[in-house]
């Protein structure tokens, strides 16, 4: 099956909100006989950027230039055969859109993939594509890669270009991506790197690859197993699936420990203001002009952020810095933290709450508990999923301090490799009737 | 006469608010032999740090530990005889302050000194001190340097510490020093440099040192004279003040030419709304508990900035930003920008309004009008006194590249040796009453 044909064959997924016609041609390089897609927040030359909106299709022009990353995995090679379905405007972790519908979980066609890069982890984990960019602002990779069951990994702050990519929230926006094989990732995010002149922020980033040490024997890691706050909360498969993970590192020669990180609750509460503040500053002028374009989970989050006061965003601030004087010390002890990616595995499309520990709790708003408090303060993560027990995938979350994805990537090779974490088999598609 | 006597003479100009009775012995170093004050917003060990208010004053208790550039200072031989007065928070452009009264320009004790840092700039030129330190959130260095007719530096943003100096506007706040010589000035600054590990912003500052060459020939600058936002609103002295400098440097053998830095009143607008919610939310305790025991001036526009929503403060900081950007084209092109320190020399105390150009403008808000797009991207900028014929002092704001602080000491020192700038002398002080 061609490319397309694949991704037609899965079109109950809704996935992909265009699919390319005629995909570039496979070029030379690292990444050669790769596909990968993008989420339709990465301009891509020719196409209006929608970023899960009307708005954008109905008044932007379509992108003259490629967002920087795509540019990248373009000239090492791999194939670009279309853009994914999402949150509009990145804001939620459901991917429960209510102008192009929700996308759907391989796993189970009925669950949500999650969000808000959601389209993009389900095409990898469906395979439809081997490598999908996403956005991560307070979890929009980390909480689809756990639900979908692949590897998501939202790099350090400034550290891959967002050059060309639709903004949310300019201090907490990440540019990352979705593998089933973390030894690819490293490829794509090899291929990545590197400073941006078109973004400031990563415009003296640093490009250390990562591959060639990959495959190296893993050091005696010291690995902390948050609790307090990243316990709390938790469905018991997001417990199994992080001691899983511990057991497998111990038994990796790595040494296990419990671990706090003080200060996770408020920096959600804080991240989750700042978000609702900036996406709403950012779209003040359509708020004001067309609020009823909106998706209405979307507006009524920035409309609030756009009537809160600047105290509480000077709060926020404070709260950040507190909080990442916490992780470091915290990385003082410790060379990786693990928490679950998600407090549960992938829950019903239209479901608004789920039942934790006995109790329902909303679903949009607890899918990134966990994710928050990290992108917070700008600290790489990796979303690996757990090959464990559990009935449906769900990930864990590997956190190292700044900068050192390169360690997350090796930690997750070996995990990869010894069958601890990995890809699920996924449910054959429903038949389709036979054309008549 | 003792510093004590010198300053007991001149107790009409009300530049402290603490005199210290037996003040340290005079040290061994580069400043052995100097005075120095500090605004009262400098920790001194073992005395509250006021700043300018009765709150402080009956909540706080005594400071531990020197702030770090007054124990820098001490440390290379220079006297700290006293803590001087200023705007409550730092919050003015007048020192008139409800709580401790007005204080008075050494050239004509029925005008003001300038604020917030008046009392540091009173003294100095009334030479009751050598060398003063004040801080500069949006002027507060550089318009009573002006008014004062003395030296005023307000180094880049991050440059000397902060350790010890009571807050107001977190990203604003430059820490700086007054002198009536620039060799001087360039002397005590570079005691004060250096990382401060009590310091997050200045931990990694450069330190290094400009007195070694400052009386190498001056090389042939192009100096920028800013028109647009900068020439307008100036009454004559002001503009006179700029010509003068400016013929001054042209003599030197730099070329002069008009420059211009778009976008310097909307930056000037953002600095206002920026202060106003940053202060508010520093002090939103205070505020809700005990409003009546704040100045009346500075309480109301602190309420006003923490009633602003956050989205005003998102977009102030965007307006820094390309305004930035403005600078740094600017910098491409010149190598100093000139602008007047203040639009006008010092009005009269108690009078709410100045006329320039015909018309009746605002004092308070207006004598910074011409720093605070300035400070508001933490430029480096020293307030040089013209020695023109204008009936007042007035000050002319050179401008640099951040980090470039040794250009304008540099080019201070030879405007200084040249007669283009200097201090004027003081009329005496009227008499005093015999004793009975």
């Amino acid at each position: 099956m061609s490319h397309r044909q694949r991704i037609e064959a899965r079109a109950d997924l809704n996935c992909f909100t265009t699919v390319l016609e005629t995909p570039v041609a496979e070029g030379e390089g690292p990444l050669s006989g790769t596909t990968f897609a993008a989420k339709d927040l990465f301009d891509v030359a020719g196409h209006i950027t929608l970023a899960g909106s009307t708005i954008n299709r109905d008044t932007l022009p379509p992108a003259t230039q490629d967002a920087t990353l795509v540019a990248r995995l373009k000239a090492a090679g791999s194939v670009l055969v279309g853009m994914t379905n999402m949150d509009e405007y990145a804001y939620g972790f459901a991917t429960e859109n209510a102008h192009y519908g929700p996308t759907r979980n391989p796993h189970d066609p009925s669950r949500l993939a999650g969000g808000s890069s959601g389209g993009s982890a389900a095409a990898v984990a469906a395979g439809l594509v081997d490598v999908a960019l996403g956005s991560d602002t307070n979890g929009s990779i980390r909480v689809p890669a756990s639900l979908c069951g692949i590897y998501g990994l939202k790099p350090t702050f400034g550290r891959l270009s967002r050059a060309g990519v639709f903004p949310f929230v300019h201090s907490l926006d990440h540019a990352g991506l979705f593998t089933r094989d973390p030894a690819l990732m490293a490829k794509a995010y090899d291929a990545m790197l590197g400073p941006d002149s078109r973004d400031p922020v990563c415009s003296k980033a640093r490009a250390e690859p990562v591959s060639p040490a990959l495959h190296a024997p893993l050091p005696p890691l010291r690995v902390g197993v948050l609790g307090g706050f990243f316990a709390q909360g938790a469905a018991a498969e997001a417990h199994e699936a992080v001691a899983h993970v511990a057991q497998g590192l111990a038994e990796l020669g790595c040494t296990i420990a419990p671990a706090l990180l003080d200060g996770a609750s408020q920096a959600r509460s804080a991240a989750f203001c700042m978000t609702a503040m900036e996406g709403g500053s950012l779209h003040a002028a359509n708020l004001r002009a067309r609020p009823l374009d909106f998706d209405p989970a979307v507006r009524d989050r920035m409309l609030a952020g756009l009537l809160m006061p600047a105290d509480l965003h000077l709060a926020a601030r404070r709260v950040r810095r507190i909080f990442a004087d916490q992780a470091r010390a915290a990385f003082a002890q410790f060379d990786l933290l693990l928490s679950p990616a998600t407090p549960c595995s992938a829950p019903q499309i239209g479901v608004p709450t789920v039942e934790i520990d006995g109790q329902q709790v909303p679903v949009r708003a607890n899918l990134g508990m966990y994710c928050q408090p990290i992108s917070f303060i700008g600290l790489p993560a990796l979303s690996v999923p757990a090959l464990c027990d559990t009935p449906l995938p769900i990930g864990v979350q590997m956190i190292a301090p700044a900068w050192a994805e390169a360690r997350l990537l090796h930690v997750a090779v070996h995990l990869h490799a010894h069958g601890i974490t990995g890809t699920r088999p996924i449910p054959s598609p429903p038949q389709q009737d036979p054309a008549p």
